[in-house]
């Protein structure tokens, strides 16, 4: 099953893609929270579809896509978790993974506008696995942590690399800002997916290829992750947990090239779609 | 006027503090949360408290106490931001503020017991005043940052040194454990609070007084921290930040001194209360 958020900011109805066709569920009657995810609403929903095969409506032509989860508790994301990565931010890769939290006012859809914070000259991209938790986690082994996965989505970790580094105390400062989050299309459940160990993923400026990589090349895995958080806190469903990115941004040219407004970053991941941010510069509002 | 939860995890209901009475008001039919403070909460609970003088039920004796208010999309701490705290850890002071998030899942009730976590050996105490924000704060000036400000709480920063300082990445990973954010007995409006820039603070462990400090040493006060945090996110209403701890805590005692199952943590501010936490060892559920 593939889920989608689709209406205005705060206003998303849930949706389902059907091969390429985006239909409304609002009928089932329950956004995609912590409280679906924590009443077995993946399989809820995919009954109510099955149930209702044909009798659908279609999504209008156009309509904006949410994140295709509602705001979770947590956005916890994974450091230099790809040695490709971690050498070109001259980091040594760590022995354990690299944690560290996104807040979630961030959370945007997968084609919003990208906001340039007030006072920013390094923001980033970063191409990204996002991980969806489908049930409260604490010290799980890693042997079962798949089974405390909803299902993966793709995610673009903007980050705006003076506050996270140069602005004293921890990364957190440079990766919550507001729009920092795009999220999406949809959230695919593991079936779809196939081998999430293997899933190209990239990342385009402005049409230039800028990150090729290969989940295969992840040096903590999902399953290990899953375990590992969940060692520190307890996740809870619809979290989103962010497992890293691959060489290729900005901050790895040299020198560095960050993201001006009116520039187009295009993204994907294997059988987890694409999304498009444009970048514009803060306007009080 | 100053807010209470009380009643099972997970199932409290709202009161406030009459004096020194503990009264209900369920009948008000909302609970602290976001959408309470985004909606003028504070201003109708107030009408409806007055309305209902001497009709409203007391809460009964013995109940337990939630954090006064519910569970927030974030919870941002600021470190290191007493002089004396900074040189017992070793670390100098900061030229802005070290920012870091607390996983939300760590927020319990004032005298909850506290959890140390499977594999720690490190976990320590943090006396800490909390300021819950009452309104969308984005780009906000100093001058106009306690407009944003619903009011103040306690709050016990526990944090586990070795996930905090010795496992790989941010500080992230030794602040969020679950029962890390022992928060209230109550929140306080500013009314309440008198001088916010001169309330002392202490912590005993086993009745042995630990921290005791005031709040005229802070670093970085009050406005300009909601200033400073809403350049790097959007705030929301219900959002907890913690201010930092003066001189004090386990880590900085030569050889260090942590907590063990048994011991009793206590700690106050004055005006805003105290809260008692007994530390228990991790047991699987």
């Amino acid at each position: 099953m593939k889920l989608i958020r689709y209406g205005q900011p705060g206003q998303e109805k849930p949706g389902v893609l059907l091969g390429e066709q985006q239909v409304d569920v609002s009928a089932f009657g329950e956004d995609y929270t912590e409280t679906f995810f924590a009443t077995d609403g993946l399989k809820r929903l995919a009954a109510f579809v099955e149930a209702h095969a044909g009798q659908l409506p279609a999504v209008a032509a156009g309509e904006r896509l949410g994140a295709p989860v509602a705001r979770p508790s947590k956005i916890v994301c994974v450091g230099l978790n790809y040695a490709d990565h971690a050498r070109e931010t001259g980091a040594t890769p760590p022995p354990e993974p690299v944690l560290f939290f996104k807040s979630t006012t961030a959370l945007v859809g997968p084609n919003d506008d990208i906001t340039i914070p007030k006072n920013s000259v390094k923001t980033d991209w970063e191409v990204e696995l996002a991980v969806v938790i489908g049930k409260r986690a604490s010290y799980v082994e890693e042997a079962d942590a798949l089974d405390y996965v909803a299902g993966y989505t793709l995610h673009n970790d903007v980050s705006e690399r003076e506050f996270q580094l140069e602005r004293s105390g921890t990364w957190d400062k440079g990766k919550g800002c507001d729009t920092f989050a795009p999220v999406g299309p949809f959230l695919a459940t593991p079936d779809e997916v196939g081998d999430v160990d293997n899933l190209r993923l990239w990342l385009s400026v402005n049409g230039q290829m800028m990150q090729d990589g290969t989940t295969a090349n992840l040096i903590f895995r999902i399953p290990f992750l899953v375990s590992y958080i969940s060692q520190f806190m307890t996740l809870l469903p619809g979290d989103i947990i962010s497992t890293g990115t691959p060489a290729g941004v900005g901050l790895g040219f040299n020198p560095p090239v960050y993201l001006k407004p009116g520039d187009v970053v295009e993204l994907g991941i294997d059988g987890l779609g694409t999304s498009r941010q444009e970048l514009k510069a803060y306007v009080k509002r």
